[in-house]
């Protein structure tokens, strides 16, 4: 039985980055750029001002107030055609071009009107290059301004615009099939009767898929039948990850790892020394990664996050692949009999400079109420049966909540 | 001129929470729930063995090794026929009911077969009630599992998933237009000439209002003229919130605060003491609530960071609304000369159990090559000019690299 750190780099080892696409502009947020992308102009294109004031000399303000003849108004958008002598100044919005001539920008706040027409006073000093970005000074035509790796943010959407990118490079987001097995499963929409129970499972690693940025393809429910189950996993081979749950413990009906073999999957590793999850089957068919998941709910989800979600990550180009781990302070004991490392449910919050974290009460691993109401996981090392209340430990942090 | 904290109290003030919808339970995910979602069915619907094993009578194993009897399997999804009585076991899987007469489940990797056929050795001792989760234990029937104002995780959507919700009610997303103002924007697919830039503004509120989990319209561009910027603004009244970028400065052409007087619009302020982003209108029309943004890409954005996303945060039915801001240490000194409360474009990480952070170099508060490579805000108070390096700050994590 391999440790998780083991078991996570050897997931990273056999996954790569997927091929490059090319997406509009608006489509690729939260992917990464596959090739630099250069400025196609100079930013700015002028000396643009950053304020609303008046364009005028530095050296014409060294006695103040400072009078000076208005010769005319800059709107941005507009161009101006004259060009600033001494004594003179000229009204200039925020993102319009300075004209000629001008070298700083007083704010209209240190200005006041006069009783003479087309002039005004100058209150404050102002240095040379005040309030005004020079012409190229942000990007020069041809710079690359975002390279190739760059996370597509918000911000990274703006500037790819303002460099006229309607369309970008990014790396392809992987396609994920699911597939749920086990013959104790109904739809959720059914009433569960005798030993029977829903099908979550499906619907909570849709979500999961979708929050990391990649595209589910709910299969279906594979009875314990080799052959129906065979059936599903060929068809979730066009698919670049595949996920199955349920059929990978040590039970007599766990069909997973047999239908693995006869497909000629090539496995990498069938157990984790982890709680929840122990029984997690990763292997390869061809292009198409493949994560036999447990199917205790509060499992499966635990391995997305801890597995699946890093390999999600490196489809998607990105380099750092885990969720945030950070230290805490632990409020409660927390006692792990596991002999495994135990990521338990845990709810963490940061007051006064530092995280705080403590597990949640759970009724046992299979516990998706106690579950649901976690944003986070209390992490105990495989060499501790008990974490002290008040001790430093780690929690690892649950995306969707930080 | 108000500070940024009473600008952010005034806009929670007068936003609302939406109203309730009901969702198919896969669009719910990152919404909030409107209704207590009760369970259907008590969980576990029996008692629940949670490892693969034998269920037996923890009495048995007062001597080991326990030779049993074994007198059935169990599979997950098959309910027992026959109950367990001194001396017996039965062999049951991971997520099986446990068979009347049983009282605890060894686990398989504790026992051995033996050479007689139905029969297997027991290894170690089981304590009453060992890996079964009581029938009821996690929920019972109608006990509510997720209170009104819980965030719909992944692995919420899950335990929804458990308890039969095809549908859930949630407060719905607000929807939110986005006009662009300025005689000087060009589309991004045009070559800006002489004094125009492209609209990239639209695009990164794109970006960031469905980063936020609402619903963005783009309505265009409106040039500097009172009946088109009117008549653009009528649309926007159609959506919960309205997004108005450029015409909010000081300048002679800024009409967009004109244009709200003309349409009657309450304006709650429209300066903030924060940098970059001075200029910025907060008003009310009918059920719309409207900001009016810089021009400047930065400024915009920011100002969507530290107003319009909590806004759209408790219009979800949240129950916190800022960015998260965390303590750091500064690592390189940082001049504010603003006079305002200064939120720099910066990079913050987490190395050695603490946050570090610097502030980006930048050419300006219009440098968007610079805020494109930013992950966060270093926060410098209204009455400090300077941060020494090494000093323990505050940086505002934006949300998509955290």
């Amino acid at each position: 039985m391999i440790k998780l750190h083991e078991a996570f780099e050897i997931v990273l080892q056999r996954t790569s980055r997927l091929e490059a696409e090319r997406v509009p502009l608006l489509q690729a947020r939260g992917r990464v750029l596959a090739e630099d992308a250069a400025s196609d102009m100079n930013m700015p294109p002028f000396p643009r001002s950053s304020v609303d004031g008046y364009a005028l000399i530095a050296e014409d303000l060294q006695r103040l107030p400072a009078r000076l003849q208005v010769v005319g108004t800059i709107a941005a958008g507009t161009y101006p055609e004259f060009a600033i002598a001494s004594g003179q100044a000229a009204k200039i919005m925020t993102g319009a071009p300075v004209p000629a001539g001008a070298d700083a920008v007083q704010m209209i706040e240190r200005s006041r009107s006069t009783s003479t027409a087309n002039e005004v006073e100058i209150l404050e000093a102002a240095s040379k290059g005040a309030n005004i970005s020079p012409f190229g000074s942000e990007a020069r035509l041809g710079q690359v301004v975002a390279p190739v790796g760059s996370f597509v943010s918000p911000a990274m959407v703006g500037l790819l615009a303002a460099v006229g990118k309607r369309e970008v490079v990014v790396y392809r987001a992987p396609a994920v099939g699911v597939i749920a097995t086990g013959d104790e499963l109904v739809e959720i929409s059914e009433q569960p009767v005798a030993a029977q129970i829903r099908n979550s499972n499906s619907y909570a690693l849709f979500a999961q898929i979708e929050s990391a940025g990649a595209r589910p393809h709910v299969l279906g429910i594979a009875r314990d039948q080799k052959s129906q189950l065979r059936e599903l996993m060929q068809r979730g081979l066009q698919y670049d990850l595949l996920l199955l749950t349920g059929g990978v413990s040590m039970g007599d009906l766990d069909l997973v790892e047999d239908v693995f073999a006869e497909l000629g999957f090539k496995i990498f590793f069938n157990k984790v020394a982890v709680k929840p999850g122990k029984p997690v089957v990763f292997a390869r068919a061809g292009n198409t990664l493949v994560f036999g998941l447990p199917g205790n709910p509060v499992s499966a989800a635990t391995i997305f996050e801890l597995l699946v979600r890093p390999a999600i990550r490196k489809m998607l180009g990105n380099v750092v692949y885990q969720n945030q781990i950070v230290n805490a302070h632990l409020t409660q004991r927390f006692v792990n009999r596991s002999g495994r490392e135990n990521y338990a449910p845990a709810w963490t919050w940061y007051e006064n400079g530092a995280y705080h974290v403590r597990a949640l009460p759970s009724k046992g691993s299979g516990d998706v109420v106690s579950y649901a109401a976690s944003n986070s996981y209390l992490i105990c090392p495989i060499d501790r049966t008990e974490l002290a209340a008040e001790e430093q430990v780690h929690a690892m942090l649950r995306p969707e909540f930080f």
